[in-house]
């Protein structure tokens, strides 16, 4: 099945999934600002996004089941909550107000704040405040679809398990990240390891949550595993490039903000492995300056054409999606057609993908 | 035994146990900041603190038990990683940069920031970005004692439905609160919901949690219940009064900390509660303010001295202090008496410390 038909056929039961937790949560409490706090974590989980993650983790089970039952659809969204309440606190961290056009978590706050005759915090603060414990709620609510399923507790101590080793693994990515903003020395290596984890990690996690419902031999896991992270490796590479190359119309995102936050893309790396001394030296300098003027963006721009990183990391993102199709070529003979197509698919998607 | 005793006893092995976890999260770590933010959260972690949680936790379990084992040390432990992980948090939220005499765990990484030659963030957003993961990462540290024990697996699902639990009501309890230092109208029975679920849930669920390692009947869970909630209200009212008419060579913390920030303690509202309109309408004038001079702080405890709120703050807190009595009263039949001795001195302790 294609990946958008796979999207369609589940989207509705995974987003169902994600509001019977919410209502649960909301049918105990009486206080009116915790009833407007959970549900904004509701609309804000319902929001929309593509569900990749949880889509992942059925998946997985799927391309292992001879029949198909619905019971994976349950713990299959704890890694959809897990991927929210890192955007959530993201977005404090970034200052981001908005996300998917929306309002993010704490500029939702922000705006609540006004409904205060007394005003004992700021609005920012209060904002944030919220949102720093909203991102926390959110965590925690994503234990409930591993503890309250139709799996036994063998299996969902593992999939438990997973979901802490995704946490610590995204944590370790966007830390590496934090520090490499402030360093000058950048190895590819470097950003292989930091995207694996920040991005690969969860989509890899997923799937072998997924696997785990399934029961599935361990000899299969690691095979899982190149699949999910290398995804989450070609996803970040697109990612950067569409970052500063991209059609502003078609991905919604403006293409300075990237080179303006002197943010560690591939793009960025190969231009300082492949320029001679002198203009490696002047593109430091340009991304470490803290006010960055219209004029140095473009003279990034121009130095990254130069350098012709866009196909040295489209030939980067090819390698990972060579590596990727091998691993499901070795899973053909024991996992569905269906899910063959599927991650097929969406290897695809990701790769060519313009927005 | 008596508190102090038992602490002696198994301060060492939580302190082991908690080193453990930590130690084997850096055996597999190369990044160099990496290791520097696992080894301060292992400092943050071990820096002190009166351990009262896993203490409690223990205690619940060896009540049941006819013989000890040291079995619940391990799974005591992952309550200890919530109540530090929210102290994070907290942290940054107060904007206090010192805890227990230590730097906070944000201001420990705004002092890191000196070692960056690049200064893509400011030292702030840097400390505030790094504790917001950091909190993170301790909440998921303190599932791995529940992952990892010599239990069996239905004990310890239901331990992390507990540990779930109680990050929830201490949610629920900071926002309850956030939203009532903004509003004017202010009941004791929301005070008391206020603390019940901010402070007493985690002492609460640290005892349902050794008590569910032991094993026991689920008639006892109620009694259990009643006996950490009110610790946890009589802690709280305690530290209201400390907090305003303490001794701050004793307590360590200034006296004007809580009218200055326009705390909702049960002083205020008590005060409120039983000063004439004139005086009450006054007395909210006061605390609304946004800048309070040290003249108002004066005249605020005057009006708590003329409502004779210590007195009557202390007799609430002989209230739950009696129930709780009666509580460990029910248990007697069926728990250790060295146990007994344990509550009955802690709750003491709780009522009666000057610090």
């Amino acid at each position: 099945m294609k990946f958008t038909e796979y999207a369609k056929t589940y989207i509705p039961n995974i987003n169902n999934a994600i509001g019977t937790i919410l209502d649960k949560k909301l049918e105990n409490i009486n206080n009116t600002f915790l009833k407007t706090y959970y549900e904004e974590i509701k609309t804000y989980l319902l929001a929309g996004g593509k569900r990749i993650r949880p889509l992942l983790c059925i998946a997985a089970y799927n391309a292992f089941n001879d029949e198909i039952d619905d019971k994976i659809i349950t713990p299959s969204v704890g890694v959809e909550f897990l991927h929210n309440a890192s955007l959530v606190h993201d977005d404090i961290i970034d200052k981001d107000n908005f996300r998917r056009g929306n309002p993010a978590f704490h500029y939702r706050f922000q705006l609540y704040h006004n409904n205060y005759s007394l005003k004992k915090m700021s609005q920012s603060d209060f904002g944030n405040s919220i949102a720093i414990i909203g991102g926390d709620s959110i965590f925690f609510l994503g234990l409930e679809p591993f503890l309250f399923n139709d799996f036994d507790r063998n299996r969902n101590l593992e999939a438990i398990n997973y979901y802490e080793q995704a946490f610590g693994d995204i944590a370790n990515g966007v830390l590496i990240e934090t520090d490499m903003v402030n360093r000058k020395n950048l190895q590819m290596k470097d950003y292989i390891e930091m995207v694996s984890l920040k991005t690969g990690a969860l989509l890899e996690k997923s799937i072998l949550i997924g696997a785990n419902y399934a029961g599935i031999d361990k000899e299969y896991y690691r095979i899982l595993s190149t699949l999910g992270i290398n995804l989450g490796i070609i996803f970040q590479i697109i990612d950067d490039i569409l970052g500063t190359f991209g059609d502003e119309k078609v991905t919604g995102k403006p293409t300075d903000g990237d080179i303006r936050e002197g943010k560690r893309t591939c793009l960025l790396i190969e231009a300082i492995n492949s320029l001679d001394v002198k203009k490696r030296d002047y593109l430091v300098n340009l991304i470490s300056k803290s006010k960055i003027t219209d004029k140095n963006v473009e003279e990034v721009r121009d130095l990254f054409m130069e350098a012709d990183v866009i196909n040295s990391c489209k030939k980067l993102a090819t390698k990972y999606y060579q590596e990727a199709e091998d691993a499901l070529e070795k899973l053909k003979p024991v996992i569905n057609n269906s899910e063959i197509e599927f991650f097929e698919n969406l290897l695809k998607f990701v790769l060519e993908r313009k927005f």
